[in-house]
């Protein structure tokens, strides 16, 4: 893995991830670990550092993980290009297996990889050379797809946002966490692009400090007007009247509309309720896992304690003392006005509501 | 003012403030900047060094801000013993209101500056030199009535928390937030002196961590078990029925019961309405200020964007991006279930229970 210093970035300024090449190529991805200090690239040339990126969160936010964990598959199948189409099915396995095993909340990882495995499976006639190509052309798909997903999601939200508003969101939902635009963010790069003026709040989300590293910069590149405050100031700032509104991304969605996101969002969406403020969840169709009927199923991801007894090289408690640190938690539906997909606007919340807007065939999935 | 490590300390081994010598003596603070990894004292001998260290939190929580100034008037007075009584009343004028513009929340301060200007007024008769010994009794008054009121609020509030309970904790209420063992914490150390199993949660408290760096280490010193977890998780930990109780203190509380406390605190409040838990504050009577009819009306200080976009070395925001840091909220009485003061229970907490439990002496001071 090597890091390099930015060239070419798209129109906002900045690349989340780009494959370079063909399918002999490698995934470069923006480390996101050094934002908002330092804009540096990583180039991802073997599974390994693919995990350890997703792992590390270099690349994060549930979609992106997708794309990278699609791309990550390429990179782990180089090798098996000049083997039989045996072994390639073998070692398919392996590295979707070693790739899911890098984060367990995120469901658009598993869905990802998935895919990836279905079009294996769909191609029994296929050499291991000609698979290799089809796993690429599938990433890239997977990455187009999540671009104009997340052009759908910022068309479909933005109607829920009106001019002169203040919206608060926690963590980093936007192109950073995407291929595209992002989900909750693109919702306001949307409604900002129609003209609405708006005042974005953004939760600094600790312990890694995504809304004020990753949210705050986004927001600063493009414009918009942000205020970076601690995850303990939401409800004061509520309660000063300063928000109309809440939109934050999602993990993860179970069958009845239960929302597996950024640990906080639950407090933030409790927080909103007691307010009488609109609490949106902006997500693709594909952060639905209709296997889990609620929220009680998905799994937590715990994360290590230096997280928060640790900034940089600061130590912030006693040594060895006690930390809790789940990495999400789960807002149950009822606190959720509407959740908003590239399909359109779930609301209310209801199970019936949920498996009519993904319709028959993404109940089967 | 010099650093030095510490050599004595008290029975719970540290020594939040202690006054060295006699009326020409001067006063040692635990420099809480430097807590948990550094165990420093600062011997303040001039009123700017008492100020600078309100100022900058190396002496904080609104009762020892209240004794640590009243032994900055007798520093600041000492230069003024050898004069005549006219001009030390010149001075005391000064100084109190140059000490009381050091943090504008905490009542506890101005409360504490009116008490040593009373033993002036009081005092037409003696001269300058009798005069500050008398002040110097005051602030040892203060002091040591400091302590007593931490011992009273343990007894009381300690009947309200049950055996093998979860308590949550924001920001420090502690041994070091007063001359004694605290307010909120006092609770929690007589709860746990008379045998009860309590596994207390620190909010980290953004921005300045004092629950990661301050609560957490005396618990740990004390030897209650605590883990730490960022304020955003104080919602989730509620939800997986591991809080029984809230407890925090308070800079400020209006004649109606609004608390005035570190910024959080009414999030905390709201989340423990919302999950049925009840909701303690605990803090001196001199925490009352009745000249305010409702929590509406306390100033709430802003402190500087750096608390939020530096920590330590690291920045953790773009640079030049808005901030919002108020220091404090507003908790409204009916979020409140009980107020624990050194004279017992206030419960339920309404103007009239307000103004019973402090009797008509209080209300007109």
């Amino acid at each position: 893995m090597e890091y390099r210093p930015a060239e070419s970035t798209d129109n906002a300024g900045y690349a989340t991830l780009s494959w370079q090449g063909d399918h002999s190529g490698w995934l470069r991805l923006l480390d996101q670990t050094l934002l908002p200090t330092e804009y540096c690239e990583i180039d991802c040339r073997t599974v390994k550092e693919v995990w350890e990126a997703i792992r590390r969160l270099s690349v994060r936010g549930a979609p992106a993980i997708g794309v990278a964990a699609a791309y990550g598959v390429v990179i782990g199948l180089q090798s098996a290009a000049d083997g039989s189409r045996a072994e390639f099915n073998l070692r398919l396995r392996e590295v979707t297996d070693y790739l899911a095993s890098s984060r367990p909340t995120a469901v658009n990882l598993f869905w990802a990889l998935e895919r990836m495995e279905n079009v294996a499976n769909q191609s029994a006639d296929a050499d291991a050379s000609e698979m290799l190509a089809r796993l690429l052309e599938e990433a890239r798909r997977i990455e187009s797809e999540d671009r104009e997903m997340c052009a759908a999601i910022g068309r479909h939200g933005a109607e829920l946002l009106g001019d002169n508003q203040g919206v608060l969101t926690h963590c980093n939902a936007g192109a950073l966490a995407t291929a595209g635009d992002g989900t909750a963010l693109s919702v306001i790069f949307a409604a900002a692009a129609q003209g609405k003026q708006l005042q974005v709040y953004a939760d600094e989300t600790r312990p890694l400090l995504q809304g004020a590293r990753l949210t705050s910069w986004e927001l600063c590149q493009r414009d918009i007007p942000v205020t970076v405050i601690c995850d303990s100031m939401a409800g004061w700032v509520m309660r000063e009247k300063r928000i109309d509104a809440v939109i934050t991304g999602a993990d993860r969605i179970a069958a009845n509309g239960d929302v597996a996101n950024k640990i906080g969002t639950y407090s933030v969406a409790l927080l909103a309720k007691a307010h009488g403020l609109p609490f949106y969840v902006a997500a693709p169709s594909s952060t639905f896992d209709l296997a889990l009927a609620t929220g009680d199923e998905i799994p937590i991801e715990q994360r290590d304690a230096s997280e928060i007894t640790q900034l940089g090289a600061q130590q912030t408690t006693p040594e060895h003392v006690d930390v809790y640190n789940p990495a999400f938690d789960v807002t149950p539906a009822e606190y959720v006005t509407a959740i908003i997909t590239e399909r359109g606007v779930i609301q209310p919340v209801t199970t019936e509501n949920v498996h009519n807007h993904l319709g028959t065939e993404a109940i089967s999935s």
